[in-house]
């Protein structure tokens, strides 16, 4: 069933929805919608909320620097007059596109990438490609420590004969397990017919779909995708900033960044308050639009004050002011120095930004100069609400809460070895999976999920997830339970010596 | 002390409500409001908002068929013409109602029911009725293995002698803890006089009250809450709409849907634009009256596109586009046909669906046809935001995950079947509980919280859900644990053989 | 970077903020704003939004009385005319404060206490000075028992020669973890010079800052924070009342306050229509200004009807109508007497509410008269919108409960002292810390963790909360957990003896 493109026109007209006609729509984009309304009027409605729907290309030039979205210091003749449609992504550099296809004449991509963002917002693309995120996909892929503690996590175990056995597991599980948040590669496994309301039509068939995952390996080349925070297909600025966004892979014990934020003061500023702020306005003003931070304000966004004096300039890099990487290694460490992390190598030749014993390898980390720089410029956003007491105090007890973690790890780390050691575990020394034993598996909670978690409640004033929310008593808890397990393993039963001491 | 009617409606009509008087109230309503006002003055102004407080049932018969929220087609003249008041809902019925009590001058009845419902919402209490859902009660007290589940829960433990004595719970227990969502059984355990505001009176006694449950026994006969989803005393399809409501229930780790959505895409487009949602429109508007799921939206509601054309009916018999049970017991398996489960067989002569290895049991479950009309119908609503290959994608790994889960659970019970063989632990061999040891409650946890997250986070698309925050961390962790515990018991410790292998 | 006091207020008046002029601004604080505006300008513009901004305390006096927010009779005439700006918070009572310095002419403190806002709200300061929450600093720190407990937890562990060894931990660590919330002692230990955007200025150096805990020792000898709720800057009732402020300090598994009321009945109702209700009038009339609660209006508000009746007075005294301590000690038990917790002693001599075994010490405690006070007081709230017979079977239903996980926390000791008294573990028996050892540990997590989860969700009705999402479950299971770890470690493996029954 077609509508006609008028009357599509009218319904949107006529619906009391915001949609302004200074920016028309192209033809292509047109007929796009007149069979999509039908088909999928969920997207159709959703974007038409968007900007991208109310606003040509060139209303956005035309605006003072720091108001504008786009950083395209110009955009082509064909696209700056119309309104961001169907069209304007999804046919957008065809031939870069393996998963291009010919729909009702089209040379149509399912795929919308960075690159294809980069068309106007070519500045936050190119930071984009140096976060760290972005190569979010081949620095667990390649990596073959990570990779096999994946492996021990998504293969399947079979129980015969008093022993386990692991499968490696299937593309699928992988697609919706590690791959859902570090991006699939997706590729076209050839094409398929499939019978639609309108007729038989052929589309690409392809691997690794759906996924949105921030370091996607996309069929035109480019790695992410924007879709990750700017949900399509309103791709609101607004819900980038929300901290709901984030929380979509930063809120499990591995990385709780959102829970510990929800718990601490400023997401409670944010929930008790935030319903009353401005998400939408840019740049964005601190105290203004906006009386506590959410996620975007301290890492992402541009904040400016009331005397309109910038505070911070919007990064697409998001380690940019972040001196430390507090999570999903083993021991906190300085930021390295490139995205790609898999051709690390430490002392041991392993694929770590630290040794086992948590000593850095420095030539791949940021030096402290660099450091500095991060953390002032992290500051900066500090200091619009507190005073230079508190954010020094603040600072202190995070980068000494790095330093406890490391030990209260390595005191982990040292039990273990003792494991593998004495032959009740077997491990490196045995040349085995460091990962797929129940003892293997307390220790990576003692990192992943506990001095981890520990380490954000300190970065973002999580009180309690610090403690016993998800921090320091299961720190302590884990290395009596690891030696005690140890213990009973090598001594047997009835040992009755003291195990621990407070002298 | 009393407040003339004239006075409350006076304060109705000045305090800003938006109270309309199109609605009059019973004679009846007005004397129980004369009093109430002020021994509940909370209830009376939280209905005073409501639609039942606003439009008669006539001017809800009056609506356009898609947009009405009244089912009947006639509705008698007694009720028709005012405000669904208090005595409306309290005094109708009478005679079916054991808790039916003499209150000045009326024939009053404490609890409300889906039959007292039933007088305008015929088709809904019909559908609620082949809701699984409302036979709750009954599934869990009337399934030998599940009711001694809940007794190794909820029974008080002691020690003496180095044992463990395990006591049978008591009523209050059971009401606040798996029958708090299952629904008690609300029986009159006769009468009881007391001193009220007014002067001493005489009210019921009831067993298991206060209580919502979805599977409440009420006094008339009838089984479940409305007020478990519609809230008493506003009954607000907004509030039934909105996730939380679901969350009462599906929240913990034996059910972690609430969290699993929050997490998601999905969740997050809700929690960051959810403010600006109409969730009162009958019928709902995809893509314009909201732009993202909520569980209503796809388990629920009636849903139309912005051309009028029906997305979705309405149906208060919630898994009717579910082809799976995913939740609740040992293996995912075909829905059951009937929502009486309890009589249902294994080939063991467990009244379980599956073979504690995980066969289904045929006989009670729908077919692969059933199951494929219901995954059509769901489809259809995922149809409305996302193309084809994306809703294929998404359905072909989550069938992948129940089968994972489903073979991860299984190895789960071969580790327990082994314990139990060799004594070190007592079931099934030994006609013991299979619950009620600590190596058996980690069996548990692996099929009732951890499979069970893991097929949320992979039909909701939960991401970490999955792995690290409650999913196949914890179901290959608790293979490893159960392993080692099972060797330390048989071989005792310093045992250095092998007991994982990658090959 | 100086800004004209008339630029700012040009600022102020044009951008759409709702400052209003009946509150001028006295000359200290224009000259505070003067550098300030530039210096921290997220505080500035979170203060222009606040009651404070707006008012002077003369117009806050002259409302009737159960509108007021302010509670002094009287203030001075040198504070009664302008707005609450930055000099008047901090440079009041200037000889008090040992963190008073010399700044611009000034005599400033950076830490605004309880004893400076009670020159306006002196009845609040002195309701919260009796609140077991000012005194939660010294409730730790001085009782050795906790101390131990916070010692385990904090300190660092080491692994050498198969032993731990702990040692104490250091203050960043200390004013993170525990001391976040129970506060910290803000002590001045010097002064340091430090360059400016203006100049060189010299600052106090204060220990235990930043801290907002409830218990905070102030540099003027008052306990407390008013900003651990009300928050700075713009101290707004609103965000008291609303549930996420408790959650700052009540949500971890020891006191899972937020986490049981956001999942409860109230919860989904504050989720799902809170948007609409008023947090800001006073007083506060239950169904008209909200329809369901937040922790303020049960623990906290002044509350009327819609016939101007007081349902419940405020209170900064937040235990005035709770008759049970359900949290934090080993046994739930009657509220202490008196805020200062540290001297009590039970029978065998500890620092504790209860006998190891569970009775309470009853001189310490209040008594029944008392309790009952305390239930009615609480249960007036709950009758606004629930019947009588509502009320009693969740009291009675509570109050089992609070029972019920007193013996399942007694099984768990009596299993402990098995323990010791075989020397499998070292504690009481042996003068050894009873909470640093993994058995211990687990002894710990079912008070502090389960049983009192269990207790929070019996208390508001947080279902599943007591069930699998932290409560009977767990109980439970680790009963069975910590049997099975002790006959291991006395009898060794192969043990083939019934080790649970349920006759």
């Amino acid at each position: 069933m077609k509508t006609p493109v008028s009357a599509l026109l009218t319904i949107l007209l006529s619906t009391g929805s915001a949609f302004a006609v200074n920016a028309p729509l192209s033809p292509a984009t047109e007929e796009c919608i007149s069979c999509h309304l039908s088909v999928n009027p969920g997207i159709l409605a959703d974007w038409e909320k968007s900007r991208h729907a109310k606003i040509s290309p060139m209303e956005g030039l035309k605006k003072p620097r720091l108001e504008r979205r786009i950083s395209a210091e110009k955009v082509s003749n064909e696209l700056v007059h119309t309104a961001v449609g169907c069209a304007e992504c999804h046919t957008v550099k065809p031939e870069r596109h393996k998963d291009t296809f010919e729909h009702e004449g089209y040379e149509v991509h399912v795929v919308v990438t960075p690159q294809d963002c980069a068309t106007c917002h070519p500045t936050e693309a190119k930071q984009y490609d140096q976060n760290i995120m972005s190569r979010a996909h081949g620095n667990l892929k390649n990596n073959p420590v990570y990779h096999s503690l994946a492996d021990s996590i998504n293969g399947i175990q079979s129980f015969k004969d008093m022993r386990t056995i692991l499968s490696p597991p299937d593309a699928e599980t992988e697609a919706e397990s590690c791959y859902y948040c570090h991006g699939t590669a997706v590729e076209v496994k050839g094409e398929k017919s499939r019978e639609t309301t309108m007729d038989e039509m052929v589309f690409p068939v392809l691997s690794g779909w759906p996924n949105q995952g921030v370091g996607r390996l996309n069929p035109d080349g480019s790695m992410g995708s924007c879709a990750a925070c700017h949900t399509r297909h309103q791709f609101s600025i607004e819900m980038a900033r929300e901290p709901h966004t984030c929380s979509q892979c930063h809120k499990g014990p591995d990385v709780p960044a959102y829970q510990v934020y929800m718990v601490s003061k400023h997401g409670n500023i944010y929930s008790s308050l935030g319903k009353e702020w401005d998400f939408k306005t840019v740049p964005w003003m601190v105290g203004r639009n906006f009386t506590g931070p959410t996620c975007a304000s301290c890492h992402v966004s541009l904040i400016i004050t009331e005397e309109g004096e910038v505070v911070s300039d919007r990064t697409h890099r998001m380690n940019n002011r972040l001196p430390w990487r507090i999570m999903g290694l083993i021991y906190a460490h300085p930021h390295p120095k490139s995205p790609d992390t898999a051709m690390i190598k430490n002392n041991a030749g392993l694929p770590l930004p630290t040794e086992l014993t948590g000593e850095p390898v420095a030539e791949y980390l940021i030096d402290g100069k660099e450091q500095e720089n991060r953390r002032k410029a992290l500051q900066r956003v500090c200091l619009s609400c507190h005073g230079s007491a508190w954010v020094d105090g603040h600072w202190n007890r995070f980068e000494n809460t790095l330093k406890t973690t490391n030990e209260m790890t390595l005191a982990a780390t040292k039990i273990l070895f003792t494991a593998w050691e004495n032959g009740v575990a077997q491990g490196l020394a045995q040349n085995e999976s460091i990962f797929n034993e129940a003892i293997e598996k307390k220790w990576v909670e003692q990192w992943l999920f506990f001095a981890n978690s520990t380490r954000f409640a300190s970065a973002m004033s999580g009180g309690d997830y610090g403690v016993f929310a998800n921090g320091r008593w299961y720190l302590s808890k884990n290395i009596q339970e690891m030696t005690d397990w140890l213990e009973l393993k090598i001594k047997g039963a009835n040992t009755v010596e003291r195990r621990s001491n407070n002298d």
